[in-house]
């Protein structure tokens, strides 16, 4: 194992983890990513400067990760990866509410709230909004006990974990479905934002001549017992970036439709003014394994 | 730009790459890398929780980088990578000395040393070596002037910068050929030691059942005014890892025979005692734009 050229490196290479891997998922991945790895080195001829560029691309990716900020995530979103594990994962069944990306954001432990509650936790004047539906299986019964994490951007455009002025968990919460699967939350109709563009993602995007903007959205995981778990958005008719979403996980069957409401009653029942803007979307779970 | 698939979404995600992305260069490692990214994600079908093992993999190689310690690079080495930009730079020409990999432990700056010097620090009882070459161009004639930066490990196999126990620059510097081309400092003849294994490359090689070890080397960047840089190593003849190396960096041309010598004369002069290790090693250089 000496004296390696263009000609024969790789196939050594793939040959060391290949044979000495132990576990065959592992050995599979390993020698995959090494073919395309090198395939890839090998088409560009990368030169030494641009090596560099990219072990300290990478490096600054790492390093701009913290317990509230994942760069990985967001590079591998704007680079269409976590659109396609979702895709692999997920095929569209035409059964179930679809799925589409976590994103960089997510956070666990959101406080639980009952239903009707709101995640406003620092008003910033955006528009209220009451969203509210069932969770159902696959025969539209309702599920009960469902939760919902939900996690969105305040009106100025930032998750809580990036904006240090707002209190922790603003636009976050746990519901939980009840006898009817239903749930119902308030909270205030999202904008369309822009992902960080303060870090590596930033860079590379604007080296690529895209732009940051992701259309407006809510973010849901809806879990139950017995039924696979759902990561997905609910993004907002109309908005104008729903065909150019800087993470490609604009989906036709999750665009939801906010209408203006006045009725007086439900606004009481929630606590909140009418006129208000009310978004109605059930979510269809899959049982364990239908996929 | 809207509901992607398994079929669809890789070639949306090249078209609006390429399509955007202006410099020529870029748009064709970018659209390249997609191309080889996606068809890896795809080949493998990556489970959402393989996913995120990777993300965190990246992430915590990027944590594990600070100002003495490239963990990308060491990465970029064990998966043959490093070596593949090698030889696609530098294809074996049968003129000038061959190169090899930088490794992940160059620092800049080390002293600059009269010929003849030691660059042990910090003395852990390893065996005194004599190292002395000549620097010539192509038709062999000496070139005069040319700075040498040169570093190894220490007896306890560990890089100063790996260890805090080590004063700073041991074993390591940087020498000027003479008015012959000559060069000559007085080290530790290396030994073979372990890569780094307590990061994210400890990880892998341990899932592949790879060894960590490294044959035994002195680092050289050759340098002089119009001639292209040379990043190479000179190996120990006799060395148990010649042939599997860790990082798939040995060259045949690069094996240097390290020798006995009695030279009382030679010890006086260099300032050691008889007998000491002796190696000699010329190096060429080749003009820029000769490659």
């Amino acid at each position: 194992m000496r004296d390696f050229t263009i000609d024969n490196l790789t196939e050594i290479v793939l040959e060391e983890y290949g044979s000495k891997t132990k576990d065959p998922r592992f050995r599979q991945i390993i020698t995959s990513l090494l073919e395309h790895l090198h395939a890839f080195v090998k088409d560009v001829e990368l030169t030494e400067e641009e090596w560099f560029k990219a072990i300290m691309f990478l490096t600054d990716t790492g390093k701009m990760c913290d317990d509230k900020r994942q760069e990985f995530i967001l590079l591998s979103d704007v680079l269409g990866v976590s659109m396609l594990v979702d895709a692999i994962n997920h095929p569209k069944s035409g059964r179930g509410t679809e799925s589409t990306v976590l994103g960089p954001f997510y956070v666990a432990h959101a406080p639980e709230y009952e239903n009707g509650a709101s995640i406003i936790k620092q008003d910033q004047g955006g528009e209220v909004a009451l969203v509210q539906g069932k969770v159902t299986d696959p025969d539209g019964d309702p599920i009960a006990g469902a939760k919902l994490d939900v996690w969105q951007t305040a009106a100025n455009g930032s998750y809580d974990v990036q904006d240090p002025t707002m209190p922790e968990y603003n636009m976050r919460g746990i519901f939980t479905t009840d006898t009817e699967g239903n749930y119902a939350f308030v909270t205030e109709k999202p904008l369309s934002y822009s992902v960080p563009t303060d870090g590596t993602v930033g860079v590379l995007l604007n080296a690529s001549g895209r732009h940051a903007m992701r259309p407006a959205h809510i973010h849901f995981i809806v879990s139950a017992d017995g039924y696979e778990s759902l990561t997905t958005h609910v993004f907002s008719a109309g908005d104008e970036y729903l065909d150019s979403d800087a993470v490609f996980a604009t989906k036709s069957s999750l665009i939801g439709d906010y209408k203006e409401s006045n009725d007086t009653d439900k606004a009481a029942q929630y606590n909140i003014s009418a006129p208000f803007s009310h978004l109605r979307f059930d979510m269809g779970l899959m049982p364990v394994g239908a996929g």
